[in-house]
């Protein structure tokens, strides 16, 4: 058996279920998933279906081209299919904090996470003998306001070398350029070390700390123009007291960015995530 | 325009959603929510859908009928079909604690409930002064394993004379008779004051402030046969330490009974609960 | 036996919770919960002591007035010392929303809150036959910014006429006016209907939504000058996704917020938070 | 300056507060955190404080000596003291499972925990790689019910030769022998993967499935003889649902166990647990 995973993204219309999955249904298709939103405010529709197929005559590309004539067009669908075994490949940016990359390192090599590592790049030196101990490429792509053509040149370079579908941004300190954002859209993902919207920018502990707040935050989101806007994919919050310190709350917080930030590359991986309106849709 | 809610549970087999959806848009229904989950472990198949119809010739009965003829006896359905305005009616069991009464009045009072609160029944005489307050039917039943019979048929007799759709046991102190289970399979709600499956039983915070568990719960769940062994609709949890008393945890805990009795009243309400295998599909 | 709590507050310096100790162990107080907290960016220093007499000769002004001139005046400490039964007395602030007012009112019959609900005050008639149900005064103030010093003078006359200690605004919708705050300061508590600091002001429900947060919130905090800045006394949240609508927002804050200020007003009546510096220390 | 952590453990007593903070005044030392635990049931005290002393004449063992004449023996306390930097050395015991190696030793060389791993023992050779990665001596000891004696010798061996304060087991999947319990009494540390005492031995998250609970959990114990039945450290839990199969579960409770298993870890090092009556006291 073949198994693919269909999202659909479309204006909301009459019968829409019922024709998609006729569809399925004529391929000689059997659906064992399917979630589907209505935004009834915008009126679009989103689907997210997993089908298997017999792998007898089986041809993704013909599937492929037959669902854009049948359905797509007259549909006006926007759409995504992916075979089931088909990995992502990613591409780490760090820069000198190491704890989310000690996370998703593990995590990788427990074999939790369906994507492949490609590469590591990082403007410091400094997390490269972490990269080696884990047999992962690492790249040193020097980058600061004043080199911030050249880094940004380097790094489309690489990124085209190891054929990279998205990027996590593992407590990268440096500003993504529009220019990446625009090529990897609604694919660079972000930690941000707060509770979003609460305290963007930088030093969001030591705000919160201030702010006298009961409980703190870390939010991953998608990359756009404007600083810590993007569209949200996962929250995740741990209490606070008085008698934490400001080293408590980055501690705690550590905790919070692993665990965040390892469930979005996840879902991300799966597939299991659709953008529109500078919001998420997670199918889980 | 008419809304209606329906569920659906059979055997899995091929091309259930889309017969199903074709069915609704070949009358005309639209379908504003769709969800469904395959066990394959079982090879059952669940769904919940609401529609919309538009209301010119709308004849519920004549849809139940065709529905049945149609499409349940051919694919072996077993299906409930709602409308959307109509308010199950709810009796509720209580002893001698007022805190989920007051807790389900007073959301009832807001508005927050789609039902009908027909009867307070009880065992004792204590909480009738809060059923007066909020003016809901009082009946005071004695029931002890002594008068068993004699209390379940006054039960029964209340439950009919109300046309009783559900029950909730709202810290009800006593055990239910098989005959009464029977007759209301799957539609009597109970909250139990521990996170089952463990501490089953009389004085649950008790057996956990001995055991020195660091988080209590809350679970309700659809009354059986066996003790606190049925059906689990909603659960949730709260920190404790070594500075809480035996008094702290039922302190707390009154707030988690509260809160996980009414979301699952709130669920059952709104159709939103499908039991088997003594477990419940919970469609948010 | 007689049992009073303790609370200090003042600059930090050597061997204070010696002293302090030493001076109950020489009036033969018995010390039964202790609990401490420096700040030592402020150097400041906080203790709450719960402590048991021997009945026999107790004399609480003879202690207060000893306690200040041997302890307090010496080592510049602010004080307060209540005796355990002393119940502080509350006045309900409300509008039109009534699922606070139930919740309170229900925790309060049941016997949860160590406090005395005084009266009831508010800018809207709506609530008035809850009071009633409830058996507590409720008194008609209208309030407008047109006659905002009309409404602040009745105001003040029942909280003096009530003899009011403390003033919970639940889901209370007017501005609270600089007198009311100076003569109630770090003694008005109110509940925000988001995870602040984000989404302070009007209708947090509504922009959470649209900027797609997974997780909405509720703080409760001492009213200042300053809207919704005031120190944070407790929050909580709950997680939302892509299928809530903004209604599913509201009725999931309703729960947060009841939840979040009844903790708060318990905290508060039981003499466990103490107020610095736009934060909280609270003892639990 | 010298930073020092004492804990106490005695009967209640009078006075017992005061005399132990003036013991400290007398020797110049200042308090920085004090923390204390009353079981009025059981009738014992508990306290841990952390204390600062000028290092001009510092002496730990004349102080220890000091402390045990004058403070110890006349108020029977049990007591421990210890210096700020002194990192205990650990043990870690794996089976097959990597998931909570890879946590432990990413959060070890990130610089989070205030101990030293001295050691990773396992019964099978399969992780000796990821030991090597992070360059932690690893011994392979073979264990079965039927070598059981030679396995613990040649572990005691191991544990005397690394000078092992304390030992891990991260799914270490045998019996730890009574032997060994006795010598590290309240130094083993287990993660079991549920909620404790639910679902305690084998495969409980297919128990967990089984039941159709709505949470899942781990829970993080010192050993004892009972299986799964010592002294609670640490809990938590995650939210599950009928769309999670199995599989679902275990992926979620790797996430549970790596926290749990982390935050006991943490909370021993920092010496902030003490054990009485199967249960444990956390000063956070």
């Amino acid at each position: 058996m073949q198994k693919i995973i269909i999202l659909i993204h479309c204006k909301d219309q009459k019968a829409i279920i019922s024709t998609v999955t006729n569809y399925i249904a004529s391929k000689e298709g059997n659906i064992i998933y399917l979630d589907q939103h209505v935004d009834a405010d915008e009126n679009v529709f989103f689907m997210r279906l997993e089908c298997e197929f017999s792998t007898k005559n089986w041809d993704l590309n013909a599937l492929k081209s037959d669902f854009e004539q049948q359905l797509a067009k007259p549909l006006q669908l926007t759409w995504e299919i992916y075979t089931q075994g088909e990995k992502p490949k990613m591409a780490l940016f760090v820069s000198k904090y190491d704890h989310c990359l000690y996370d998703i390192l593990g995590r990788y090599s427990s074999g939790e996470l369906p994507l492949e590592i490609a590469v590591i790049i990082s403007n410091h030196e400094d997390l490269k003998p972490i990269a080696e101990r884990f047999s992962i490429p690492f790249h040193f792509v020097p980058f600061t306001k004043e080199i911030k053509e050249k880094g940004e040149k380097e790094q489309l370079d690489l990124l085209n070398q190891y054929q990279i579908d998205f990027i996590v941004l593992a407590r990268y300190m440096q500003i993504i350029t529009p220019n990446l954002i625009a090529k990897y859209r609604n694919n660079i993902i972000n930690i941000h070390h707060s509770f979003l919207p609460a305290f963007p920018g930088a030093k969001p502990y030591h705000s919160a700390f201030k702010r006298g707040v009961k409980i703190i935050g870390a939010t991953s989101h998608y990359v756009t123009e404007g600083l810590d806007e993007g569209p949200i994919i996962e929250q995740d919050i741990a209490r606070v007291s008085h008698v934490n310190s400001i080293e408590d709350f980055i501690m705690k917080g550590r905790d919070l960015e692993r665990t965040v930030l390892a469930r979005a590359i996840k879902l991300h991986a799966e597939r299991k995530t659709m953008v529109y309106d500078n919001k998420t849709v997670v199918f889980y």
